[in-house]
């Protein structure tokens, strides 16, 4: 595999190389953005065996195995761990020029110094050699994570969790900062009432607030966003459509509320202007205490009903929606901005043809106050990957300003994914590299390397102030 | 011409160089969706000169012809065939880097042998050429397509098909199966009552079932299915705007045919209902039959009234639609895999800016069941380029998994159109060689070479199990 | 710096080094659309210092700069001329990979000789050195003009324009043609009845014509027409987001204006109806004269309302939109090409998802009358850089035919952006001397660069017909 992951995988050109191994490769992670699981980190997991680890929660894996003809038995079903592996180990050779081709084989060698192509061939020894090496302490939750040079991880939760690991984690003196990230998605959610109003109930035991009206659900989420910060939380994190929703007056947020909260259906429209409200609401708050918040747009989710029922949400059948994105960014941030009450705010589109959108929209609301205020989103998701990453970062510095960019977060719910950084790292210096190269950019390594590790380190340490 | 359409011509690297020579060229042709007239072949026809065979039909040469100022007379007009063919001559020099270019000398070259570059100044000796060369057997339609060592060929055709030719084409043992494909556009087209109404006489005719409500329209269509599958027919073929359909009752949907069956116009949203429900029963018989149904979805077609009027449709007077597809495509197809009767199917999107929804939506259906069950197809029409060709396998690359990829097809009307398999071979091999050549691919050339072949070939042998 | 502006700067192979140098560096310009002061070229008006000559208007740098964090002051405030420069100085070399980094030093380059980096240590320099260039009667308006080989320059008006700095500049013998461009779109923007109706006061004032009524309406601006047709004028232009609107009876379209007269309010589909009628008048009247018809689709406006009170409109808070656009086109051209009434019309997208679609539209209305009739537009505001550039021109390659296209514009409110016009002719010659160098187009750098002399002059000047 000398040839595959090599030294200068990726790099392509000599100023690529010299950018990647002196100022990027050693730049320490901020992870601001993922759903590594706090239980984990607190409990320090070990992990039972390869397919414990590397594909009982991987829905890419999932998803490509099941294109590959594989059985859901060997995915999901009652397969044996090894059994399974053999199957994932059967479809890699297949996933050439997939994303997982590449990370699969970054992940083993990264973490398990697995030099050697994953085949039915090779499956048996890697197999076992992995799973001996996990139980070793070098290869426990929290060892994973500070073996990457992570410095910081921001977690994915809901409003009303304990954040009970969170303190354990920092109780216990770990070395890496592990925060919370305000995820109240679940709270404007109003599609099946009594979901919300068994999620309400959940929200005043976590609050101690009794929520009867539009305003105690305001206030429950404050008190909430309050806990949080005191664990250190400084940002929140949405994933919806769109940001579309009609403003109404409060008379008319505070009937749909109620309604809602007698276990009334809404129309779309009701629920989405109820959302609009207390997006606005929210947003105002995270702007006094300084957070960013991040949307997370345009995914078409769990769009096999079938499958939806057999293995519940974010299993691998979901896809990329075609929405209709400005005019409601316009409304909404515009809404913010028009009373100074905007936060720093980073938007990511999941539809590659929404780029331009996106990348230009950040520049509406970037007045000035602080440096990247507005900050087009790293590529997310199906995008995650070496083309997808380009045009981000080609459309972001032909319509935005690259050198301002917070980077790389992993999005992933996976102990194995650091390698994810690097990958970003190799892609980003390559990119630069390409135009120093050839002439269209001035040949300044020292310069063009500073603004590469502001990228890949200081700028996210900046903007987040952790 | 030896350094325009060369050897390696399209080939930029060693690697891509091998891959073609040494898996792709010498596969047969699979071309499982064209538009070839099965009556020319039933006949084999015999092509009066070059203006007969290669501009007589051809939209793309028009479009082109007309943009560059040509008038409608040397077109489609009354002028001669040699003066038609002198103002293609013409054209042909200033149509450099659109696909034409490329098509029309490696359609010269791989058919007649011609090695020069048509200009004004070449013209009477190519048409001269040529024409002579049409009079020979080996220029007839089957020997045009013999020669390109093509295995299947399926046309298109309305259920209403005498498929006459079909049958006499396999009573000749003519060495190519030449099969018939289902494309019930015409049954579900409601904009003008007459004209439904005239077509459901012809199918009436062909099933020899009386139409008088909804059930023996289905009826009609499903004994067209049987008819169609005892020539050999394994797939079927859609081409329209969207999947939209708001799914109504059996009862209103009854209500609708009977109204335009009475010669009733019917709303747009009613159309589509109508439509959506027919599709829904047609993909359930598909299932059943183990046919693949496809959709070429996107396309905005006459557009120009005017010439509609003078040329009728499929005259070049078409482009890209910018419709939502997504949640439509995902109504469509989960309301068939609820109940485990989703057949077969692949995807064709006309807009480009639509890839990535495509290529993931694949992704939600495919189940284990079938390998590549769900298809994302080939760039079609103005995507059937060079650069489109490459988005596509990026994009499915990317988003899902190149390998089990059924491949190309020529969408064609022209016996002279086979040389797109070679292009797409190549444009194939070139992409997958840059690879390999850069270290993103592990330095294994039969495994990749086995994919390429896969691709060219072998896929589509076993996914249409013709 | 003589490794980034170099001679073969953006050129990468060398018969793109050819191409440019022989073919394209020396072609005379014609900018066909710009926003140019035509009072400065008028009073051949002299620039107080650098900032005022290249800060005062420029909303690309504006916006960059808030980006980075500087404060308004910086900006468009109150700080004096130096310090604003300064500010600027240290954003550029920030601006890496954005064109601003490239336009920037080219302008400094062609103009002002400059062969150094614009950082804070050349700040004072450069300021200096340039200031005391812009007192040289070779830094005039006129100047900068006539010093970059431009031909013809096409300003845009409003109808009420008095055109008297037009008259006055041919009256002075200036030897470039400055001509005006007809841009009425203040006639049918009624979103504020108010404004609406004091801008038809003026439109009253300049046609001579009491409007009272929708024909008078026309009546006025076909006066105005004449007017800007007796000044040389050839064609107009119209920034809207789409051409979206219901075709409705004269009589409506009649009450639609004398409710919008009186003072009262149109809905939005009453607008867009009303505006609709008026674009078919005057497409009729443009094909009549024999004008080109430009539409800059897609751009969504003055999206920050608190910066919009503060600075007005064209203050660097604008983006992209994702409006439908195909079936609208499709509607308004259609419905003008089926009386033979559609003049030869340029069509501009800003969001690059519609790049497809607007480059097959065209193809829809070429009928053969005109060479290149229907126009896909070259890449326009933030779409004007290098691979926005090449995007356009790969799908007008692929999609149309690049040897008809009239090339490029600067669009610019700078006397300093004839640059982008190299910029422009050297991204086109790189591209297709890629395509020679591979052995994708035949070797024959003659008739090549034939077409590229056409693409930097000789289209644009058939095309207008000044």
């Amino acid at each position: 595999m000398s040839n595959f992951i090599s030294e200068n995988f990726l790099l392509d050109s000599k100023p690529a190389e010299t950018l990647y191994h002196d100022y990027a490769a050693d730049q320490p992670i901020i992870d601001y953005h993922c759903h590594l699981p706090p239980g984990d980190l607190a409990a320090d997991r070990k992990f039972e065996n390869l397919t414990d680890i590397w594909l009982r929660g991987d829905h890419y894996k999932w998803r490509a195995m099941r294109t590959l003809g594989v059985d859901e038995k060997f995915i999901t079903g009652e397969a044996d761990d090894k059994t399974k592996f053999d199957k994932w180990a059967e479809a890699v050779p297949y996933t050439l020029r997939n994303p997982l081709h590449h990370w699969s084989h970054l992940e083993l060698k990264r973490y398990f110094g697995i030099d050697k192509l994953l085949t039915p061939d090779t499956a048996d020894e890697i197999y076992s050699r992995c799973t001996e090496m996990l139980q070793e302490p070098e290869f426990s939750a929290r060892s994973l994570v500070t073996r990457m040079n992570v410095e910081v991880i921001c977690t994915t939760d809901d409003p009303t969790d304990s954040l009970e690991h969170h303190r354990a984690i920092k109780q216990d003196g770990f070395e890496v900062k592990v925060l919370p990230g305000f995820r109240p998605d679940a709270a404007y959610n109003f599609s099946d009432p009594d979901t919300y109003n068994n999620y309400l109930q959940k929200l005043e035991s976590a609050s101690g607030i009794s929520i009867t009206n539009y305003d105690d659900l305001l206030e429950a989420l404050f008190n909430r966003m309050d806990f949080f910060e005191n664990h250190g939380c400084r940002l929140s994190d949405h994933g919806i459509k769109t940001l579309q929703g009609e403003p109404v007056g409060k008379k008319e947020i505070e009937k749909y509320f109620d309604t809602v909260r007698s276990g009334g259906d809404l129309s779309l429209r009701q629920q989405q202007s109820l959302r609009y409200a207390i997006l606005l609401e929210l947003g105002r708050r995270y702007a006094q205490k300084g957070w960013v918040q991040q949307f997370h747009l345009g995914a078409l989710r769990n769009a096999n009903s079938r499958m939806m029922e057999q293995l519940g949400p974010d299993s691998g059948f979901d896809s990329i929606g075609d929405y209709s994105q400005a005019e409601s960014m316009v409304q909404f941030f515009d809404t913010l901005d028009k009373t100074k009450e905007l936060p720093k705010t980073i938007i990511y589109n999941l539809n590659p043809a929404d780029n331009a959108i996106f990348a230009t929209m950040t520049g509406n609301y970037n007045d000035g106050t602080v440096r990247g205020k507005m900050q087009y989103g790293s590529a997310w998701w199906f995008l995650d990957q070496k083309d997808g990453m380009e045009e981000q970062m080609n459309v972001l510095s032909n319509m935005g300003i690259l050198s301002c960019f917070v980077g790389m977060l992993t999005d992933s719910r996976s102990f194995l994914s650091y390698p994810r950084h690097e990958y970003f790292r190799r892609t980003l210096c390559n990119l630069v590299g390409a135009d120093l190269a050839n002439g269209q950019m001035p040949d300044d390594i020292e310069w063009t390397g500073k603004i590469i590790s502001d990228i890949c380190y200081q700028n996210a340490n900046s903007y987040f102030e952790f």
